[in-house]
């Protein structure tokens, strides 16, 4: 039990929000956690599970006072409660936030905090495809990455404490700039969303292959990508909308791909599909050694609890 | 234990056909089971951890005398084998294949077949992205449908005894036409294996992201289309190649849509992404509720062993 900030505000009680609130309790983090969310709904869940110290009704009570606040809303969001919460900030707290997207956040928010408050923008890369205040878990954070994006002259000390913070949630701390996060994370997670998104909508349009026969001849395929396409609307909504450069870029040269092997089907070219799949087969072997997932077959299933 | 055919050749000694042999041997589905394939080493490999009652060095010696044929061979490859084991096969026996496509592997199977031998084609819908003799394992099949594909006037005592085999080994059994199989599987496993192929394609292929980074940084997204650009090159060649057609207009169809989600990021058209992607989260429930996968969380990992 190390606390790390005595009082933390949590602006959003999804799934993010919650599972931090759930990893500060089992590591005794923080001495108090106060949520708010927006819709009073969610704030009645979040009291009736327990979840945080303290539901507050209003962002103002949510925020002062606190030692760490921490934006866990869709990005479109991030602007107006930055505003809103400027006057009632402590003076020495660190603002930070969850957002997908890095460059669009600091431009939504950096203008409207104090001198006297440290900003850090981070990005925890995990999640389910489920959301809401019933969706996290302490172990969301276990082993994955949380970026860091801080801004030029930020307070070492203050960067430190929040790296700290996140490692003691079970996360690997990396820095980055903000423009690099934007297209690494397009090609790595907001590019596949669209996809996926855009895969599911087809079948869901195909008049001869009923909607029941899709779901239930669903091969391992398909139904990893709905369960991608299942993620939050308004979240991946804002992502696109908010780091639509990058995104566009990576989908440009997904089509220029897509076209030359849809391309090797119709001259009946083997080999350019071959050596294509056993190049991306690589790929693979590489995440498996980094870490960053299991060589145990899934049984064509996905999805179990460890 | 109720053995259903007495001796069963399984030709090809892949994921599937390695899986086929501890299912039958945890039922006791068969009195003795024939293994061949292709490749010396593969059969050196099947012999030293007990893969097969029996691993014979040539076709001939594994099908003769079988009372079940199963090729479980790239599609590519049934019409040679199916020439080469004609002579060979027991009158009565039954003739079935595991190829992901169903029109070109009856085109290029039946031809070659005896009038006194029974040929119905099969798919079971299950894999992981492993392939070759040790990736098998008798749970593969458990929960997870197999299509026969019969042709017209197939004796229906032979298409009960195969199905109630595949029901033994847990897999669910249902019949279809072999063309609309073949749609339904471009949809719900041919394209998406493409796209999968084509992002993970991409990412390699980006100078400014390098290799480490995608790696390291691969969030959910991205890693699961990595599991399936994994999957096995020369299998994957022979689908595409051999269900052309289906491919191409699904291919199309998801180029058409995904440009226009393109032109709502372009546009910032937040509506038009809100939409879609709520109507597609509907279709990841009813996979759920199909009981094709569990609404438990991966905790963003995927790949676990049940």
């Amino acid at each position: 039990m190390t606390v790390i900030y005595d009082r933390v505000a949590l602006i959003g009680l999804g799934l993010i929000a919650s599972s931090m609130f759930w990893a500060m309790k089992r590591g005794g983090l923080a001495k108090e956690v106060v949520g708010y969310a927006r819709s009073e709904e969610t704030r009645d869940v979040a009291r009736q599970i327990g979840l945080c110290d303290t539901v507050a009704d209003t962002l103002v009570d949510a925020v002062k006072d606190a030692d760490l606040i921490v934006l866990a809303i869709p990005v479109g969001a991030m602007e107006g409660v930055a505003a809103a919460i400027r006057p009632h900030l402590k003076p020495g707290a660190t603002v930070t936030d969850v957002g997908s997207v890095k460059r669009a956040v600091i431009d939504a928010v950096a203008p409207h905090l104090p001198k006297d408050v440290h900003f850090i923008p981070g990005h925890p890369l995990a999640g389910t495809e489920h959301s809401g205040p019933r969706s996290g878990f302490a172990e969301l954070f276990e082993n994955r990455w949380c970026l860091l994006v801080p801004l030029e002259g930020t307070d070492p000390e203050a960067q430190e404490r929040l790296r700290r913070f996140w490692e003691a949630m079970g996360a690997n701390v990396d820095v980055m700039d903000a423009d690099h996060h934007d297209l690494v994370l397009a090609v790595t997670s907001h590019a596949p969303h669209l996809i996926a998104y855009t895969m599911v909508g087809v079948a869901d349009d195909l008049r001869r292959v009923t909607d029941s026969e899709v779901i239930k001849y669903s091969a391992a395929g398909f139904r990893d990508f709905t369960r991608i396409a299942a993620s939050d609307p308004t979240m991946w909504r804002d992502v696109f909308l908010n780091n639509k450069d990058a995104t566009l870029e990576i989908l440009g040269r997904f089509t220029e791909e897509l076209f030359a092997l849809q391309r090797a089907i119709r001259r009946g070219d083997g080999d350019h599909l071959f050596n294509y799949f056993t190049r991306t087969r690589a790929i693979r072997r590489g995440i498996i050694e980094a870490g960053q997932d299991t060589a145990a077959p899934d049984f064509g299933r996905g999805g179990k609890k460890p």
